[in-house]
């Protein structure tokens, strides 16, 4: 197999990102979408419909919605764990909507209250909402290396988690690292397993750096076929079960990479740093992209 | 071809990494080096008999080397630039000794003052000494992929400095991303017509993660039969240019990808990254390494 000539890069940071973040001001994230949007990305996950008690950060999603320019080039999408979230959404007039299961048993009691099968029946009237509603859902598997409760989670496992949320409807499933715990061997078994049971292309890499290994596992996977790839500017995020680790893998190391390789992405790199350094002036740390320290350093020498 | 089962790794953190820093107390050296053989390392790079005008933090090598713990399974190596350091160094009681040559006539004018042609030439009678001294000669080679001064280096040009450090008598060609810009095709790339005048088993790869990309590199060279890697502790070292970014690649993240993919490397994760902390201590940041960041933040949420 060869690598891809492009790859669609969905951009996690407005949500992924800044749901494990301290809150931000409403004009920051509108600032930060559509400074995202002018870089080049196509596909931007701007917020969550989802209980304002438990993800505080996520509360003013309809107002980011609301204020933002949309560019006709770029997807804007929303997480919607329940009918009622969706149907915000579907008000706020989001292009996509997301789900999110888990393939960790341990994970999903913890994280979201109900089993893994709960989870799926929950999202069964969404995904049959979003159809009738014309409204493409994309599929979140988390916990797919390892998770923070249980450790070890069986490939066979997320396969199965993945199949499901294929079967009832999603267009896409992103496989989640959620610790960032997996090296290459183990993220190129996980996704030969799960590219049995659904197609390559209806697949997508969410890999976390919190061990440092996020560009080495995509990189081995690019071979296998694999050409969606999750990542957030600035590594937002950082991992709640590590303070002061890294999370998500950040959108410039990874554009990086692939721009190196021949891939072409479409995003202008210089832009999408500046987009990072902008919204790292609302948060307690700076970027945590090593692209972007280098060229922010070599700005400053200049 | 398949992935190596065992590798070797030379940690460099002693000099490559601290020759980049404020200078740090000897008895911090000392307590570095002998817990970095302690953890299982087996090469050290430990010191440079330079000059300490140009190196001040490099000054006190030769007291390094006669505090230390010297294990009998451990390499302690130092850098030589020119016959008078080797002599140092032989009267310092060093393994193995060490020199340093440019792939980028650039790199090589502004950094050491002289062509390509005539560094490898001032090499010439330090690595004829160390033959005669039964000390074996590891060569590096610098700005593989790309220089910060003239920007491209030709990989024609990578594999003919390589060569002739190789037929000069170095034993091992450690292949330096200086600057860490390389991506992983070029990676291949290069290695590949490296390898085509000098062994595979006679090549080492220190790569750089100012752009992230180290760990990329290594992993998809891996497959190509390359088994020696350069890393320092805690990434120590930094990038001299580009003040706040990120230099050498973190042996403890190199560890944990290494180990993951089944590889041994008879190092012990816990005893690294509590080695890498104790030196950060004298410097004025944390460790450069993702593991040791997320092993650091456990401890202490627990």
């Amino acid at each position: 197999m060869t690598i891809p000539t492009q790859v669609k890069i969905v951009e996690v940071g407005p949500r992924d990102g800044l749901q494990n973040e301290v809150a931000v001001p409403l004009e920051a994230k509108v600032a930060l979408v559509n400074a995202l949007a002018k870089s080049g990305l196509t596909y931007i996950e701007t917020g969550a419909f989802v209980s304002p008690k438990w993800v505080p950060q996520m509360a003013d999603s309809a107002a980011v919605f609301a204020n933002i320019e949309r560019l006709p080039t770029t997807t804007y999408a929303a997480l919607t764990p329940n009918l009622q979230g969706f149907e915000a959404a579907i008000a706020a007039g989001v292009d996509e909507v997301a789900v999110f299961a888990a393939a960790s048993e341990a994970f999903s009691q913890k994280n979201i209250n109900c089993s893994i099968a709960e989870s799926l029946a929950r999202f069964a009237p969404v995904i049959a909402a979003a159809r009738q509603a014309n409204i493409r859902v994309r599929g979140y598997v988390s916990c797919v290396l390892g998770c923070p409760y249980q450790g070890h989670v069986e490939i066979s496992q997320v396969a199965a988690v993945a199949e499901q949320l294929w079967q009832l409807g999603c267009y896409e499933i992103s496989l989640g690292d959620t610790i960032g715990v997996g090296t290459p061997l183990h993220a190129q078994q996980m996704l030969a397993a799960v590219a049995e049971r659904v197609p390559m292309q209806h697949l997508a890499l969410h890999f976390h750096n919190t061990y440092g290994q996020a560009l080495a596992n995509i990189a081995s996977c690019l071979p296998m076929g694999i050409s969606t790839f999750d990542s957030a500017v600035a590594g937002l995020g950082g991992c709640p079960y590590a303070k002061g680790a890294s999370g998500n893998l950040a959108t410039e190391d990874l554009v990086y990479m692939l721009e190196g390789m021949g891939i072409t992405t479409g995003i202008n790199l210089n832009q999408l740093v500046e987009a990072g350094a902008a919204i790292c002036q609302h948060l307690n740390h700076g970027p945590r992209s090593q692209v972007a320290l280098a060229e922010l350093a070599k700005q400053e020498t200049k």
